[in-house]
């Protein structure tokens, strides 16, 4: 079969969540010691989840957060305060348990998966996943940042590795994380690909640059644009001309998500990139997502309204990694225990409303 | 010593939080290995929580939520959706465990202290600590809520709650609660007294009545402040003709824990009454304060706005018993662990930003 079947095959094996399990799931929510309503939207998730997982005791136990790391050739344009070796120092930090997403996953009691997608050289450590597609993109300033191959490859890593981890046991939720210097630059012209917005709009400071270099990012996500012409109706050929290797696996992973009815939260703007892709792939992925955060980049919001994902948090949030899914993972098991744990008014005989 | 004396001696007490403990904190977290401020409001809370206990290394393992409950003279105006009985039902409720705050608190791995603070009829069980002044306040559309001594009473026990369980052990942060059909009516009482807002400005549905009985609240609250005429310059007056036994206690553990260096996660409409008595009381107090969430109480925005203070979640809660501070307090949490837990750029040896 061909990887385009393949891709193919988990786009048709996803299903629409149940509604009728969402429905008896805020039934019990009703009846639930409490004002009808009073927990918001806790009540929401936790009915979205049982839709998800079809079941009206949602488990949260098994929690995986997937980071995906690579590089980015249009980093030779200057778009990022930090320099690209970074990508791989970091991953180092990852499986030493030192960075901000191993702090937040051992908070929530969450495994983090770190995943090798194209990685600018070698990376040794046992506890990576390698998925490599190649050293890094390729600057999209002066042509395809990959190959239609290439990109198809990137999403369907990102469905193998929740096939994958379901392997080594259930997956209850997954949060998505990316780590890749100058990533926020093609996750912009992805969103300004598929969402027709400007690219001045969408555009933010990632990891914190200056005046000069964020009007050079502009020119530079303007230049890519115009040069290779993305299809915004066709989501691998953005992926392909604009994207970048861990934007094509958090796509996978939402879709891997879809497919194995595991509802999964997303992170920020680079996961938001992913899983616009995923969208546009099959627009039933997006009741399996879950917006963890509003984060402080500018395009995050015109995306999450593209979608139509409303984002749990605004903590002004802007490290990727899978921090801001990690904080939100925590609010969704805390609303299917809600849903599992409290008591109705007639287990705890407490008298009803009166009018 | 009379009563007024010993709540000035606290009052008096009251240190401002240590500036230079907030500034080292902040310096230590752009050193970790993440842009500079990249974790937000996440960093912002973590620096506070050093500022109120004056430490480098925030410990946050010993969480206590406080659920203070009462009943209100002037439910029998009509004012809610709930009859009367439902306060002491719930207590029961709590104490079994079947309560949202109670599974929130098993969430955060938090203690929940279950407090009579003068609900009507005889609570009998031993899990509940008794600092009962009244079988209920008095009907304020009819005369004072309470005596200026009873008013001054709920905001000592309030203190001795927090000294007496620092007795049991350390508290490393806390958490206010609140149980007592009608209470968002003196609540609303004690705001449109404090701010000067307007009535309808700041009355919401509560537990969520119908047109008729919202109007008639708004009535209720009016006839109240007119009646009893509260001088907004004097939080005991107001707590007095208008508060609630609860809220009073609860302005008394908020004064309580910034007496005693604890950072306390304020809960919603009804805590936050009461956190704008504490406020009224000694300003000092808005430092130790942390506003957990944005609750669906119209009027909660704007005694936030009064103190000045930021709500960290907006989930469309109106639960109250402390759910929300919950879940503030886990977020605290969060920010803690990421100064304490989180490698420095140096630690991890990962490059730092050019420029």
């Amino acid at each position: 079969m061909s990887p385009e079947d393949t891709l193919m095959d988990t786009l048709n094996a996803i299903e629409p969540i149940a509604q009728n399990f969402m429905r008896e799931a805020q039934k019990r929510s009703d009846n639930l010691t409490k004002p009808q309503g009073s927990l918001g939207r806790l009540e929401e998730l936790a009915a979205l989840v049982c839709g998800i997982k079809r079941t009206l005791k949602p488990k949260t136990e098994n929690k995986v957060i997937f980071t995906l790391a690579a590089d980015h050739g249009v980093a030779e344009e200057g778009v990022s305060a930090f320099p690209q070796e970074v990508t791989k120092e970091m991953i180092s930090n990852f499986v030493n348990g030192g960075a901000g997403v191993n702090v937040l996953a051992r908070h929530i009691n969450a495994k983090v998966i770190v995943v090798d997608m194209g990685v600018k050289g070698e990376i040794l450590s046992k506890d990576v996943i390698i998925k490599k597609i190649a050293n890094g993109s390729k600057n999209f300033t002066k042509g395809l940042a990959m190959t239609r191959e290439q990109a198809i490859k990137s999403v369907l890593y990102g469905i193998e590795l929740v096939d994958e981890e379901m392997k080594n046991g259930t997956i209850d939720i997954v949060g998505t994380g990316d780590m890749g210097i100058a990533n926020t630059t093609p996750s912009s012209a992805v969103v300004a690909a598929i969402t027709h917005a400007e690219v001045e709009k969408i555009t933010g400071r990632g990891t914190g640059i200056s005046d000069e270099i964020f009007n050079n990012k502009i020119m530079v996500i303007k230049k890519g644009l115009n040069l290779n012409k993305p299809n915004p109706d066709d989501a691998i050929d953005v992926l392909s001309k604009v994207g970048g290797f861990e934007i094509g696996g958090i796509a996978g992973v939402i879709l891997g998500c879809a497919k194995n009815k595991i509802p999964v939260v997303i992170d920020g703007f680079i996961s938001g990139a992913g899983a616009l892709i995923a969208y546009k792939l099959n627009p039933l992925t997006k009741d399996y997502m879950l917006a963890s955060h509003q984060s402080v980049e500018q395009g995050h919001k015109i995306l999450l309204e593209y979608i139509g994902l409303k984002p749990l948090l605004n903590l002004n949030l802007r490290l990727g990694e899978g921090t801001g899914a990690a904080l939100g993972i925590n609010l969704v098991e805390a609303s299917c225990k809600i849903l599992n744990e409290m008591a109705t008014f007639e287990e705890a005989d407490v008298s009803k409303k009166i009018n």
